[in-house]
């Protein structure tokens, strides 16, 4: 295990202290439960979950350091020649109870991979919020605190990062984004790969511990703000249905959850993400002002602060 | 388009008349809210939906006639040398209100692809069962009314069809399948493909007929025994979690959801698939005995009759 590993393994157990300390205390009464399982092949992880809170209805942080070799088959479309690897890394998915409360995922992780001269390491990560109300400040906020982040670092410009996560947390079947976006990085560190960035290590690695310590700023007043709000009828209604759209994204397209379930991840941490419950009917579209203007701002993405 | 592609489109709409029909007198109060619509490179199809009925909260019966030229990069997998396709099929998925009432499908279709020498004709479909509660008697009768529509025919042999419906009804992160089976098969008619089966067209033709007859005698005895029963709230949590399993399938693994969504097919069809109601809980394990001796079951496929 290398340095920077040991380190952002450190940082990230530390941080998901934090994160479910403050979680815990701004739902009031739910508790985090803790499993810890081991991965036979090499490493294992911390998985913390709080279900059925007061304002939080469900909400999984987990992190893992896992080792070893990848099995044949898989890994060829990473960087890095050879099948040595490790991996560590946060994540985080909270789906509170209000309808006036964003659900909200983040997710920071550092690997390295491939045997000797051919071994590449690099930083991956992003945040991105999904409100069923859209509260135009809440955006506002969000992207400004990870647009003060990175801009604290000469590593990845916010506007390339905004952009790539309204690509990736898109729903192409359905013409929407998952949210209204926020960040989205991967392969910092990595020069000879056209996806790649050649970042420099030590500024990469102090601008994801930023990130991921940012997140709190991030969220935490968004929260705070939205959790005590009552939820009509027809909001919980259309927070549901909006659910399934989420559901949609992590099964049909996320890569995290399907190599997760295809290299025989634990499942029950990886569909940890996936909200307590969910609708789905027959042809329901967007019936009143707030539920249409949603829409319309997951179907063309928006600049939430300058660029 | 072919003779044989008329005769099945025009039996398909009939089967299709026929048993929303059927579902609606066994539901009593929901009625079928129809949709016609049109590809507009060939063809289209009419979706049938009942929503929020006493017995059935979902059930969705859709057929298609589609028929042109697949787009680059689709359908190299499938027998028949060219890019001219003619589709047409039935499918079925019927979720009850009843945790003591399983959750059927249904799909049989009849597909063309190729040119000139080239192309090749063939039948595909299955029907597998979803209960939450297991009676046996009702796992018995589902498979008995298939075995016995099969055996009346010289094409596919039912224990042939009831393996490959528990290979393809499977959930591998679960490792569980997805209901207790009932009878699978493809590219009946393809001589020198190797997932093939070199049936004569017209027997093949018949015996699928004589299948998407035997639907109403495979599930409507076990939905009228069923659906009235009253669930516990115990019963009702673990119909919902099980739903999420159906979910799973759906997404992560089902050919047609997953070709539909990815060829622009009509979502709302593709996804009326889903249950109307859903829940995932972490570490959601089966607690009371009926719900270990269902999970045994998806753990260990049985034969149901003697093969």
């Amino acid at each position: 295990m290398s340095d920077r590993g040991k380190r952002m393994h450190q940082f990230f157990l530390e941080l998901q202290g934090r994160i479910t300390e403050a979680l815990a205390g701004a739902d009031g009464a739910g508790g985090f439960r803790t499993d810890a399982w081991d991965r036979p092949e090499g490493g294992g992880g911390r998985s913390m979950v709080l279900a059925e809170g007061r304002h939080i209805e469900k909400c999984a942080v987990h992190t893992s350091c896992v080792f070893g070799r990848m099995p044949p088959g898989f890994g060829a479309e990473m960087p890095g020649k050879g099948s040595s690897f490790f991996a560590t890394g946060i994540s985080l998915i909270a789906h509170p109870r209000s309808a006036h409360a964003p659900t909200v995922h983040m997710n920071f992780r550092y690997l390295e991979k491939g045997d000797g001269e051919d071994a590449r390491a690099w930083f991956g990560g992003g945040a991105d919020l999904t409100p069923w109300v859209l509260y135009e400040e809440d955006a506002i906020h969000f992207h400004q605190v990870w647009k003060t982040a990175l801009d604290r670092h000469p590593v990845f410009p916010y506007a390339r990062s905004k952009k790539w996560c309204d690509e990736y947390f898109h729903l192409p079947h359905r013409g929407e984004t998952r949210g209204i976006g926020g960040i989205f990085f991967d392969y910092l560190g990595v020069p000879d790969d056209p996806r790649g960035t050649p970042s420099d290590p030590d500024a990469t690695e102090r601008m994801v511990i930023d990130c991921g310590s940012s997140f709190l700023d991030a969220y935490m007043p968004i929260l705070d703000k939205r959790k005590a709000a009552p939820s009509t009828e027809d909001e919980r209604t259309w927070q549901l249905h909006r659910r399934g759209r989420y559901v949609e994204f992590n099964l049909l397209y996320d890569r995290g959850t399907i190599f997760g379930l295809k290299t025989h991840g634990r499942v029950e941490s990886i569909l940890a993400s996936l909200p307590n419950l969910v609708a789905w009917s027959y042809g329901h579209e967007a019936q009143r002002g707030p539920e249409k203007e949603l829409v319309e701002a997951l179907r063309t993405p928006r600049d939430w602060i300058p660029l």
